[in-house]
């Protein structure tokens, strides 16, 4: 697999949820942590804010579970089909996606929340 | 709806299939494809290789068709439910993630050709 990483070294993945198809989220990944998502068969992302490889769900305990794994015609990003652990999203939605926008540019939430993250991210 | 477009004036937006859940691509849209997509109601990208705003499909006739649209938590990246028509790839397939990887790094194409991309893409 050759693959084409950006300028700061980094490939975005979509995860999608094998078992529903929703998609969960979009993430990034450096080398480090592709190789270790496809070595342990945990999705591993390269969190830009923070600088660093991360399990994702690494605080939560949502993981990812990866069962199957695609790459796009052009070598330019990746499809990750996981098995979700509780919730995707950090805000305690199931995805990332949880905000539908109308013709307005109106947003609506249109899942119910699964946490609490205050409860979960304890500071 | 507000968007955090990248330093090149950027975002990613993953496009799935409506009906078959499937995920068919991830393009990049510059404010311009973002208002031309919501106010036409077909996906237009910002074509990286060419520096400008297309149709996705705009060769092919191989349009998608916008019937849902979604914003992630971050505000850093769109996902669109669609119709596609025919199929999303350039290479012939209905989905750009045609190939699956193993453990081992070896691809393998697990989708069937829709097209022949020499008799649609015509020089």
């Amino acid at each position: 697999m050759k693959l084409n990483f950006d300028e700061k070294g980094l490939i975005p993945a979509v995860i999608q949820d094998r078992q529903s198809g929703k998609v969960l989220t979009l993430c990034y990944m450096n080398k480090e942590a592709l190789d270790r998502t496809l070595r342990e068969g945990k999705v591993c992302v390269f969190r830009r804010s923070k600088g660093r490889v991360m399990l994702k769900g690494e605080t939560s305990g949502n993981i990812q579970a990866v069962k199957e794994v695609f790459v796009d015609c052009t070598d330019n990003s990746l499809l990750f089909k996981v098995e979700q652990k509780v919730a995707a999203c950090h805000k305690g939605y199931f995805t990332c996606y949880f905000r539908k926008v109308d013709r307005d540019g109106k947003e609506s939430v249109i899942e119910k929340k699964v946490f609490e993250p205050k409860d979960v991210y304890k500071k």
